[in-house]
């Protein structure tokens, strides 16, 4: 499977007064991840915007395994598992090194402007597809 | 069930570009939903934390159904589904007036110092299906 | 000087791993202040918005004294110190009961849809210099 | 002056509903610009941390000049501008290209574990003054 990697470093704003990393965060990281899939792909979705085309996040499945610290760098990995007729699900890790700390499954949706699901423009199914 | 109810008000730093609730955002809804529910039975984590007790989460199931505005109002729901060994499983809603907004089932555990799972306290237990 | 004040409990994710409330996050509380300040006189923004007229933080100067903690609650006191042709300085506040904890000074300049600065249109300025 | 750079990409948790970087959010790359800051001049403030010594903010002047959108890259530039007794003065600035969008003042105190200013560390100073 194709997958995309970016390295983050976590600061203060990125934690909470337990210490660690809170847990919205990681979808922030997650954001992040899956628009720079998308950008490796040739996939820029503010101009699909533009065509009133949108991808929104429909649901996501989110497991804690590790904390991350204040300093620690970050890997976060974004891959595709699934290319369906209006969806797209990502399979989203973040690792400290060797360790996995949070991964998550992603379900984005396909939809026009009235937020109605719409099929995924072909094109773009053929620029995932060529990677998966 | 018994479940808590808070209201909140969405500010710009609720929103994105997109014009609505940024999707991690409600994870933050969530934690105050719960916080509240604690409270409701009196159970104050930050008592817990002195004995080495936390409440950590550990899975987030989330869906999300209809975007929320700037300036709209939201009730933040949260009840509990299930109490095993050493976790808590809520159920937690977003609802703008009569339209459910986003859902989740979020788990809890209970872990010690090292972030090892344990069993919750009995006491708490108690608290919490006294009102099941 | 008329004042407006609102409540807010600390949660986790206002907090950073320095276990107090994150210095950024004093401006989400004072936006929160400003927007219930204008509704309290009349004003909402989001129907300005409509007519192309929008209020900009343009300057904010804020001092931070004491640190706020995870369940402290705070009043957060927004009043007006100067109303100006095209903008209006806030004065703000964060109390943790008796004790000031930050202050900020806020300039907001009413704007175009081109970003420039405009002369506040005067049906406002009469709503806010009645209560000055 | 010596000064430190810091390329960042804005993403949808960096905006708001106005389209913008919503202006709490420089704070945080203020501060991430300060940090590495420190780090390029061999200064670890969590190794500080554990002989009681911490760096807080006091003071923040910001002045937003022109906004930043999704997508768009900035420079965040991080710069000392005074040195004093138990404080350290910055000078912060973001550029989109040629173009300045926020600039700041931010005063750091040193502070002991009770939060009491203290002179610097010999030490640090020199190491910050080397670069002045």
């Amino acid at each position: 499977m194709n997958k995309n990697i970016i390295k983050k470093k976590i600061y203060y704003h990125d934690t909470d007064a337990g210490g660690v990393v809170y847990y919205a965060n990681y979808l922030k990281y997650f954001e992040e991840g899956r628009t720079q899939y998308f950008e490796t792909k040739g996939i820029f979705t503010e101009e699909l915007l533009k065509e009133g085309i949108a991808f929104v996040v429909a649901k996501a499945e989110i497991e804690y395994k590790k904390p991350v610290r204040y300093k620690e760098s970050i890997d976060i990995i974004t891959g595709i598992e699934e290319i369906r007729n209006s969806s797209v699900v990502f399979y989203q890790e973040v690792f400290k090194g060797k360790n996995l700390c949070c991964r998550a499954r992603i379900v984005v949706v396909c939809v026009n402007k009235n937020m109605k699901p719409i099929r995924i423009p072909e094109q773009i199914k053929k620029l995932w597809r060529a990677l998966e």
